[in-house]
């Protein structure tokens, strides 16, 4: 996959080159093409910015240089979404990440301090947001996009990283992690972790994901599906916390259903 | 004021030197320290990540060095907060951008690829999350955060810049800004931004601001809160759109009373 970034400042991509990505581009399963959209400025200067028309403060960035330079990208084969990074784009989520992640390449466009020209808009299949905060540009957004779709390529994330249950892609937070030594501090790890009883342990990962899913961020936590295999889990969460017991409503349909016992043999 | 960031990855942070918060570090305003934790493991092989206690795939951060890492930072004046950055955090926004510019340092803990031994969050004042979505790292985060932060600095930003009407800042979205040319590619610049007519260019930039959020942020429209000024703008968005008509209860007490013509004074 391939992702193509129109900046005025291709130097600030250098975390890129670190860790997975860098593996990943190492071993051709992303290609980053950076653009300098300087370079298609048409003044002797090179502008790329201008005064807004009807005044105020701030530069805003002249359309020409960027649709120069979308013009100049080459044929792509396959699946090109041009997407331009802005606060008022649609908040970036995992799921779009999931998305991008089928494309064959994306192409950002970021600004740097001022505003666009609204005709830019025109260009871009999409406006996006990384999230409702001001920053100075839009270069480390397009840096967080690309580490968040790049690990959703089959291979980048080797296999053990692969393997691990990632917040968020599950739609619930994750459980508590552990390692060595066993006691830090005062504070000890977990007794059933320790246990080697592999049933157990799975429950009790699952029940404080779903406690500290429900605490933390009780939007994700409305909006999870359950298993049967969660019923018992809530239940004794619902037993703990009343506000959790009135959603029990959520969960009541997965009740296992009492076995009848087999009625014993006559002797 | 101070950032302190603990990482495995220091060269990632190349993107601090560049533009608005090279020039804040120039100028002393904001000052970056970079802490590789590595240096604080006691093993001989200064291994920073151990396997899980209950297993799974996936290395889980150890205690020691990062304790150890914050337990040896120097004294502060004044008010230091600890973040740690994690999925399971609260999200970012720019009100906690504005509440920590006020501080005196932050200290921002990143993990890599792997979770955290929950030990490690009884060092943190904070748990923040950049967004729902999955990262291989803190380190993006920890940049955009300080970016974020740094802008809100007095005099980190220029005058020039500092007097843009920020997207967010300002709870409503930004309005469309133009530069020249006039006319590109068949698409003109609205008249009245050419009117030279300040209360209608500033009217219209509302309006448009007003039009933008309830379109692609509904959520956010619904906490704004208006001004007198408003008023006339709403209502003729709402004869334009039967769905924002519905939420006229919202701003009409601020319907201008109807003033009462002074009798004419008899000859």
């Amino acid at each position: 996959m391939k992702f193509t970034v129109l900046t005025l400042f291709p130097e600030m991509f250098a975390p890129l080159n670190e860790s997975i990505l860098k593996r990943a581009q190492q071993g051709k399963l992303i290609e980053v093409e950076l653009i300098n959209f300087r370079e298609y400025a048409m003044s002797k200067h090179k502008n790329v910015d201008d005064i807004p028309y009807g005044g105020g403060a701030g530069m805003v960035l002249k359309p020409e240089p960027i649709y120069a330079a979308i013009g100049d990208l080459p044929e792509t084969v396959g699946s090109r979404r041009i997407v331009l990074l802005t606060p008022q784009g649609e908040p970036f989520k995992q799921e779009k990440a999931q998305e991008w992640s089928q494309l064959d390449e994306i192409v950002f466009i970021c600004g740097h301090y001022e505003g666009f020209d609204e005709r830019i808009r025109y260009l871009a299949d999409e406006e996006i947001s990384l999230g409702d905060f001001v920053l100075t540009g839009g270069e480390l957004a397009a840096m967080v996009m690309i580490d968040a779709v790049a690990r959703l390529i089959p291979g980048v994330l080797g296999e053990e990283d692969s393997a691990v249950e990632d917040s968020h892609s599950m739609g619930a937070l994750e459980y508590p992690h552990y390692t060595r030594p066993r006691v830090f501090e005062g504070m000890e790890v977990p007794e059933v972790l320790l246990s080697g009883h592999h049933m157990k342990i799975q429950a009790w990962r699952r029940k404080e994901s779903l406690r500290r899913t429900f605490f933390r961020r009780p939007e994700l936590f409305a909006e999870l599906e359950f298993s049967p295999e969660d019923y018992p889990l809530l239940e004794e969460l619902a037993e703990e916390y009343p506000e959790l017991a009135e959603e029990s409503w959520r969960w009541e349909h997965l009740k296992p259903k009492s076995k009848r016992r087999r009625p014993k043999k006559s002797p």
